[in-house]
């Protein structure tokens, strides 16, 4: 008889947001008149820029013609969209990666899950607390992280790094050695950030204690301040330690487009295997690329006028958290966040748990957030909105809550 | 210091299309006169249908409007998707399945190596002999294979079932008794085929024993002859025993548009516990949906044009496939595939092996096909050419081969 993967019984509930997808649904179903305002999920309201647009109806129109026609891509990517991360993602920071450093995806939910695959099971995994829940999740999939233990919300072989308001919401380097590190800056969820300077602690510890950092720079486009590291191979020996995913999601509008990549330097290395060559196996073995279209879009976003448009969009986006942080500061809210990320991080008022304070607008203001909660045990007691909703919607929640 | 996944190392060499991809590269940087033809890889070369070209045009113009805008897509799918292939692949093939037991993903290559997730790593694996190389590097990165033994090419402890002329290159019921067994039909490479009765005994073999199949249905479109199963689940007990991987790539040439599903039925259980939910909570965790604008193009496959449109695509590579396997029966070759299947299976002239034919077609013909061999050692003396490059470069590589 078959056996199955023990290790996704021992998964508590199921994955965050698709318990608040089902919690909104059955409100709206009880309340149809209703206008509830999402400003929970971290998806996306603005369209896709025109540049972005153009470049799809173009590519659409060369898979109409068999002399234009795209089949298999490469393993790795178009040369022509890795060559556009290199130059503008990396070589415009001062960073050298090489093409075949580059491994273009569907996206970093998708590498932030796989990439475990070319690590051993008896690693042990440190995480800041909260936490996108994918890293854990996937881990405990994996077998990595234990037993979980209802009572702490923990698993029992997980280091978790409170970022609470006595940390300024960062990690402090963990008191156990852990050995695969994720760290995510700017931070899902709480939308803090820490300094090129902080950033680099991180890099040395690392290589001190043969860790390998895997470094989420998903929201690097929303950084607004000069100290603030946009990759981590801004780091002096960050090539021999880290592994960093980008996404298209949050720079571009990407999440309904499905795109991403990491980048794993051939520097990395455990005992001589290279985890280049070790994801490349993976890669061309388990993906076949994401589609030629999507491809093309992307490489639309590095363009003169799709850089133009895309920051237009990002800046749209800070407003909205501009609006949310001064609003909540005007009603009494103490907030964080906000600043270098889409999103915004709120003590939940009168000591309310998270998923207390969720129901609660819910129900009064029908607005949907995060319990902060649902990204850890440290989460407790806090709150996410982001800032992907439109403007009028913006100020439409904020007017709201302020009304609570 | 962090460990990586030793099984990574137990792989021998690479990927086989990475490998012939790098040959045929090397070949025609050293003869770039040379006009190169390839029916080795199995990628499509007749542009996506008009149906679904405008499918994609008007998906795209929806991505750049903010009332028509799609973000993040539902877990398993859009249900426009979902419907349509229930309607069209199942229901209208007599077949219940329903809404969530279908999960949209970006193709059969993600799935089928995807698959084994959820399943222990002490399942013993069964697969036919010569292979689709991805159901076996894939258990192999899971630890599941054992130990690779270079001079039989074969790993420890993979049941291996001989698909050859001796089994009509249909696999018989193993000796050892397996926990999961791959099949493939109509099968890849052989382009041979089983009977609805054939496929039957498998079902009923694997309820006895307690099996779970892995039905790779990528090539029912190809499928010309009656008694022949478009859907594991035409069988009776299927739905207790089987999971059913498809794909748009071949049916509707989305190799580099990228979009395919798996089945899993809500009966299938392991000691109480349905594989169903397990998918689901990998599929929510690790994956972030096929873009929208592919899923739009999916469902275009299923409009009463899109389904004349590609059956017309389809019927153009059958008529490759009768060329090629006309051309090489009169050019003195045995060969099989090639009625139900867009692959043409021939036994290597000479007693040569098959990565010798492979250098020689190359050189002398320039002729790019796939070695048997690299299929699995079974596969060793057998070739496999592919009805998949245009109607004019095929009858050019058959009148080069039969000039030989």
């Amino acid at each position: 008889m078959y056996k199955i993967n023990e290790n996704y019984l021992k998964l508590p509930g199921s994955y965050l947001f698709s318990n608040i997808a089902k919690k909104v649904a059955a409100y709206k179903e009880a309340n149809p008149q209703k206008d509830v305002i999402s400003l929970g999920i971290g998806d996306v309201t603005q369209p896709l820029c025109p540049a972005v647009i153009d470049a799809m109806h173009k590519a659409v129109d060369e898979m109409a013609d068999g002399t234009t026609f795209h089949g298999y891509a490469p393993d790795l990517g178009y040369e022509f969209l890795r060559s556009a991360i290199r130059d503008n993602d990396y070589k415009a920071r001062g960073v050298d990666i090489a093409l075949d450093e580059i491994f273009v995806s569907d996206g970093a939910k998708s590498d932030s899950g796989n990439i475990g695959d070319i690590f051993a099971e008896n690693n042990r995994i440190a995480v800041c607390d909260p936490v996108y829940p994918v890293y854990v999740d996937t881990n405990a999939m994996s077998g990595r992280t234990g037993e979980y233990l209802p009572e702490q919300e923990k698993w029992s072989n997980v280091i978790y790094m409170p970022c609470t308001k006595a940390t300024n919401f960062a990690p402090e380097l963990p008191k156990e050695t852990p050995d695969i590190i994720y760290l995510c800056f700017p931070n899902n969820p709480t939308g803090s950030t820490i300094t090129k300077a902080q950033l680099q602690e991180w890099v040395d510890y690392a290589n001190k204690v043969g860790a390998v950092i895997i470094y989420d720079a998903a929201y690097e486009a929303y950084i607004s301040e000069d100290d603030v590291p946009h990759s981590i191979y801004e780091c002096d020996g960050a090539k021999t330690c880290a592994i960093e995913l980008r996404s298209f999601s949050k720079n571009a509008g990407f999440t309904g487009t499905r795109l991403g990549f990491t980048v794993i330097p051939k520097e990395l290395e455990s005992n001589g295997v290279k985890l280049n060559a070790l994801w490349a196996r993976r890669h061309g073995t388990k993906f076949n690329g994401a589609p030629y279209i999507i491809q093309r879009a992307g490489e639309a976003v590095y363009s003169e006028a799709g850089k133009a448009q895309t920051k237009e969009q990002v800046a749209y986006y800070m407003n909205n958290a501009k609006v949310i942080m001064e609003g909540l500061k005007s009603a009494g809210f103490h907030v964080s966040g906000g600043v270098n990320a889409p999103y915004v991080w709120l003590e939940t008022p009168d000591g309310m748990t998270s998923w207390d304070f969720f129901d609660h607008l819910l129900a009064n203001a029908n607005i949907v957030g995060t319990p902060g909660s649902g990204f850890g045990p440290s989460g407790e007691g806090y709150f996410r909105l982001t800032a992907f909703g439109t403007y009028e919607n913006t100020l439409k929640a904020i007017e709201r809550i302020k009304a609570l």
